[in-house]
């Protein structure tokens, strides 16, 4: 950030009154440009057993597999942004479960937030952000082509758990590091 | 949002290509600046069956009650954020026993994520946005005087859920109104 979102002037760095956290302030209107973690919904969904996939048509990590996740929106709830990426990445309709986990990324100013979803139908396709979609059983995860570490821990947790058939909540952190 | 941050000159709405949600996007240097929903983490803490709850001291809602809370910052896990804010807001130590409720208010762009929290010790204080913080019995908590609809709403399940002691995931959503 250089600029003044609201009058265009120059901002600097510096601690508010009251404060503790440097912020980009503006030189000439004095208003404050705050910079919060976004939130990233996703959804590990599932047809008989077998979880839907996303080879990433996108950079960062294109090539790679996710399940479908991503930027949540204003205007919409966590489960809806989870329906929206499943159905924009993956050409799927799902129903949301449950919340599975809520994973913190400090060094990256993000917050995944992953539901478990039941698709209605065994129809997908590849949406404009994929290259490939498909169902993997849980044997068949390409664990080597994981577009990000956090996905891959979600997805560990998942397939850990759905050997018991229980899914107690995953709250944790991530650090998360690749090549971007 | 009037000016680009990143070169200094005025943005228009416009969905970009590929997208279709209106974006403020800089006619200029073409920077698309997104906006997302922000989290606010909370804390329901409690000392020996009290819960610990904060008169706010600055806007909106000043003068009204709120269990601790404030938006995440980039560089802390939720956890860490609603210990922050519990230590700022009520000068008290708490360990977190869980995530209560996941809560989204898609007309104002923010999702709650509530803790419980255990205090270390019976001893808390007024922080710097409060104008007083006590320890309030569950049939004494001053309903009439909640500062936000989604407060209300977390102390209320919490409340609820305090008989049986069986604290599970709330998952919703508050349209939250108020005069701000």
């Amino acid at each position: 950030m250089k600029f003044c979102s609201a009058c265009g002037a120059s901002v600097s760095q510096k601690i508010p009154p009251g404060d503790n956290v440097l912020r980009y302030v503006c030189e000439h209107c004095q208003a404050i440009h705050y910079h919060n973690p976004k939130i990233v919904a996703g959804c590990i969904a599932e047809w008989e057993d077998r979880i839907l996939l996303c080879r990433r048509a996108i950079d960062p990590r294109l090539g790679l597999w996710t399940f479908p996740a991503g930027f949540m929106e204003i205007g919409e709830t966590t489960e809806e942004a989870a329906v929206r990426e499943t159905k924009e990445e993956a050409l799927a309709e799902v129903a949301i479960l449950s919340l599975y986990a809520v994973l913190s990324m400090p060094n990256i100013g993000q917050v995944y937030l992953v539901f478990r979803g039941r698709m209605l139908a065994p129809t997908f396709g590849t949406g404009a952000e994929s290259l490939e979609v498909d169902l993997f059983k849980r044997e068949d995860i390409p664990w080597e082509e994981m577009a990000f570490p956090v996905v891959a821990e979600a997805l560990r947790c998942y397939v850990r758990d759905a050997e018991t058939g229980q899914f107690p909540l995953q709250l944790g952190a991530v650090l998360e590091r690749y090549p971007s």
